[in-house]
């Protein structure tokens, strides 16, 4: 199964996105999706940032929503990811509309699998937008594939990295032991696919153009 | 003695400029600098984002010209921020034209601060765009001032962090232990200025605005 999670960034900063089974609007999010013309199976948020008008918009038309206070531990998207996992603990997930904007919000977003109960998800979730594919690897051994109109590869430590091992791209590393985070960037693909290893941490691979 | 760094991000994501004592060039943003009518007093890169033609123009007019090979182990960026602390020690320096686009760039830049050589820096250094100001703090107590026209403020742990207080902001903190990079984000000045202390790790402060 596969779920598309799409937050407030603003559409512009979608990627071309494909079919997917679920769709669920985050905040603002809710509003993009039927905006966009696609179904909306749940609505999750304290949906602060929309007018009376458009939160009657978003409740008439989701199949589900979850309103929840504004003052709140969590952020809307670390709610809406908890929530998608426990309906759909098995299910792919991309997020978008995450990226952009306020960089407090996108490191939140983007160490979202650093937390221990998203953690062992970290496989299933990737952040898109038009310019940027991010997928996160937990410790073992990996064949990537080149996703298309995708130019640059890197591999980002978001933790200190144990004995990282990069093949089969433009630039190697060979049994690395990475300190603190790290942005291993612009490296390339130099055949459909390349390979990499760690024994410890957890790494973002971003494919990115220009 | 106040330097602005000027990397290749497009000058739409720059913030309202005050006056520098220096401004240096990284590749394409040294073009940048001589558009926007600035003194080149340094220009650094390997040059190869520009044509000859533009390339011809950042050399005529920049004061000095340091030119790297493409094929380096640094990014152009690292190259230029240790080419400036070896020059301007004491200098605080501002880096525009370094987020937006390719997240790969964005969290090697973020994560320059970590890095042992920029590391004792840290507090002269902050990055800068028009939603983002984003401060470097090492281990210690500060009290921070409201930067006008921003609304948020956020705590960013780019590594864990030992003993975090937050105090005189919306929402506080208390001998928190942090085991993993977290953004606190969305967290507001309530007076002129808001104090923290922490005792290992290295955080991010960004006051950011919609």
């Amino acid at each position: 199964m596969t779920i598309l999670l799409v937050a407030g960034g603003k559409p512009e900063t979608w990627p071309d996105l494909k079919q997917y089974d679920i769709y669920i609007g985050i905040d603002r999010g809710a509003l993009y999706i039927l905006a966009a013309g696609y179904p909306l199976t749940l609505a999750i948020g304290d949906f602060d940032s929309l007018s009376q008008e458009e939160f009657d918009q978003v409740s008439s038309q989701a199949k589900t929503i979850i309103q929840a206070p504004p003052e709140k531990d969590d952020t809307d998207t670390q709610l809406a990811l908890a929530e998608t996992l426990r309906r759909y603990p098995e299910a792919t997930i991309d997020l978008i509309g995450v990226t952009g904007g306020r960089l407090d919000h996108l490191l939140a977003n983007l160490w979202l699998v650093l937390e221990p109960r998203f953690q062992p998800f970290a496989g299933n979730i990737r952040l898109l937008d038009h310019q940027n594919s991010i997928s996160f690897y937990l410790p073992g051994s990996y064949r990537i594939r080149h996703e298309a109109g995708m130019k640059y590869l890197a591999y980002c430590c978001l933790t200190p990295v144990v004995n990282l091992t990069l093949e089969g791209s433009k630039y190697l590393l060979n049994n690395m032991d990475v300190s603190q985070p790290t942005s291993y960037a612009s490296n390339e693909f130099i055949t459909e696919t390349a390979s990499f290893s760690f024994d410890a941490g957890v790494i973002a691979v971003i494919q990115s153009r220009d």
